[in-house]
């Protein structure tokens, strides 16, 4: 059997099932959930014995000790994965929840539904655990799964391909409720991402490289962020008590993440004030600043400083370099981030109430703050349980992506014989 | 200047634009609706005279009657669009709700916004009257719009545009707040679809050929259906009181409407009951009835009767022509549907709880009806005041689509100088 073959039938096999997934109720979701967690729980040796034998290979193949890391399935890890299991069956089941439901002047009563999407299919790199943790995501949101891994953790995969399996079948489901693709041929995911006959959505997982590729031959629509350059701007009202905390968090708590800051904008009539003291933070962190003229002349004699070029402010660092740029104030902060913010996440920092609500409603991003860090932005801390991931898109789901960007609203229509007029 | 440069040159100003029709308050917004009512009622002769021009030429080009009929304007049609203009203004606004907003552990709060999407592109063929409708709801929404109408309107367009654009200044929002392309180079639809910088989403208007060509090329996201396979499932314990007019109405009340049933479904134990009434019905408009061979043995003598092919179930006849079926029951009704239909609107008829319940929930339409005609799905009819198109799509906005689907949420969060830890 060849690829587009092999794929035509995980594809239509997958779409069969989607009706049995959507169909089974709350209580053989969660079961399914918590029958995977004991499962993986009860394997443990088992999984790392298959993740030996992937990590054994790709070292052999000469893959970087960072990649190495990714790919390791740790004992924590396990821990990790089946905790994760346990808090999404906790969850409330978004399926089946009618919203809006009115009498209209007809007679007919008219509501939305929320329903599986119906075919999810995660690609992703590396990490072996978002197997389970897509898994376990799709199956509480009443979709089927098709898991593209990475080639890497081909063997890790398939077993825990075989105890979701397990699981599906303990609580009465079609084991191609979850299917991962057996299969290292890179044709695989070709076919996937143009197969909307059979899926719904894609979600991918991994670097902008990827997501890049995928967006150029994908006809299946994606639930995806390329990169996140996230901004801060501290307002000419900010009180530098937040401002400072909130600036070194948003660039040093982690920098290789999409809603680190990336460029930090300051209004001119405080620049003199914040500039030196933020500088004192980052020195100790040994941050990189790429200013601006204004910024530079500010910041002369700090240790790391270079000038910024126009370059700069279209840059995801993902490493501790930071943009620097003074302007004149929040119509200015709003029209540099408008033109060169990935539109992931954007923060004002300010104790102006005007300036606030402008940004929040005229910054175009799917996360706009004020005085809190852009890190906040991610499925946990907004209180949505769970993350599949965050899109920077307008349409469906817009920011972090939790069970409701797996779902659907459909009308129902309730009626007594109506017929229309 | 080439259509490219053209197309580009739009697409920016729209872009530019599109932040000041964004920040608009919502007086704004309807005040340029009234104006643009007032102007069109004021220029009633002057939109007169462009659009005979335009049916002049098209007569000369021997354009076929029912084109020219679409592309007339009549008295009656301006004053439906101004009637039109003046409701959608009275529409409650959608921009700038907050919804579910909660504290978080960490001290943030979180909700969403409701937005503009930012530029809206409309392609339409011959109806003048979408300039307006579409101009219309697009501004309500807070978005800037593209228009691009058929080449056979364009003296019409052209008036049209004058007149927006002059509520536009008058409200004072940019002109280029809404552009109605001024070129008839079909090159400028393939630029237009494909420019996501400055396009945020399509709404193609128009007949299934069009739709299918734009989804060929498009790399803008579009809310479209293809074509509307409307069934309506006769179950076995269906009040016929309803039965029979709901599955008359569902065909004869407009054929030529995607949400008018092309396919009925019988379950066995009613059909030697519920067929020959209904054929009754029927023939009295000759609607040609494509039954299958069960249905053909209780239908025999019907004047207009015909066997049905494997074809019958994937056609739109968009015409007085109905295929016909017999079926199990419930199961076998729902696994003909979710093969066959476009996923646009789908009916049963029952008294049955469990039928109507495993209906609603298990076929995967943007609509699902118990007891009421498919002709319902309407986005006057379920009571969103107005309807841009219709999505036979999951993601984003499903089912008629009004003002909220030209819209989209973001997050916001509201701090105190929280980071994260």
């Amino acid at each position: 059997m060849n690829i587009t073959e092999y794929m035509t039938q995980v594809g239509q096999q997958a779409r069969t099932a989607s009706r049995a997934m959507a169909r089974a109720d709350s209580a053989t979701r969660n079961r399914t959930l918590l029958l995977i967690a004991e499962a993986v729980r009860r394997d443990a040796a088992v999984l790392r014995a298959a993740n030996q034998l992937d990590l054994d290979a790709a070292r052999a193949a000469g893959m970087a000790e960072a990649m190495l890391d990714r790919l390791a399935l740790s004992d924590k890890a396990i821990d990790t994965m089946v905790e994760g299991l346990r808090q999404i069956a906790a969850l409330s089941d978004p399926i089946g929840e009618i919203s809006n439901m009115k009498f209209r002047p007809s007679g007919i009563q008219v509501g939305q539904m929320r329903v599986p999407l119906g075919v999810i299919g995660i690609i992703y790199e590396a990490r072996p655990n978002v197997t389970v943790d897509a898994a376990g995501l799709c199956i509480k949101s009443g979709n089927a799964t098709i898991l593209r891994g990475g080639s890497e953790a081909i063997n890790c995969n398939r077993a825990l391909a075989r105890i979701v399996a397990e699981g599906l079948a303990g609580a009465g489901l079609p084991a191609n409720g979850v299917q991962v693709v057996d299969t290292t041929d890179r044709a695989a995911v070709g076919a996937l991402i143009t197969m909307p006959e059979y899926v719904d959505v894609i979600v991918p997982r991994g670097g902008k490289g990827l997501i890049a590729r995928l967006m150029e031959e994908a006809t299946v629509p994606m639930i995806k962020h390329l990169d996140g350059i996230c901004h801060v701007y501290i307002d000419a009202k900010a009180d530098l008590t937040k401002a400072l905390p909130v600036a070194f968090n948003a660039k040093c708590h982690r920098y290789g993440t999409c809603n680190t800051m990336e460029t930090l904008l300051v209004a001119r009539a405080i620049a003199p004030a914040v500039l030196p003291q933020l500088a004192e933070l980052y020195a100790a962190q040994q941050v990189e600043l790429r200013a601006d003229d204004e910024a530079y002349a500010i910041l002369a004699g700090y240790p790391h400083l270079a000038h910024a070029s126009e370059e700069d402010w279209r840059t995801e660092y993902l490493a501790p370099v930071l943009a620097v740029k003074v302007v004149d104030g929040i119509d200015a902060a709003i029209e540099h981030i408008n033109t060169y913010s990935s539109r992931h996440t954007d923060a004002i920092i300010t104790e102006d109430y005007s300036d606030a609500l402008r940004f929040l409603r005229e910054v175009d991003s799917a996360s706009v703050m004020v005085n809190a860090s852009t890190r906040f932005a991610d499925g946990f801390e907004y209180g949505l349980g769970a993350e599949i991931g965050i899109s920077n898109d307008k349409l469906h789901a817009r920011g972090p992506v939790g069970l409701e960007g797996l779902t659907s609203l459909k009308y129902v229509v309730f009626g007594h014989g109506e017929v229309r007029a």
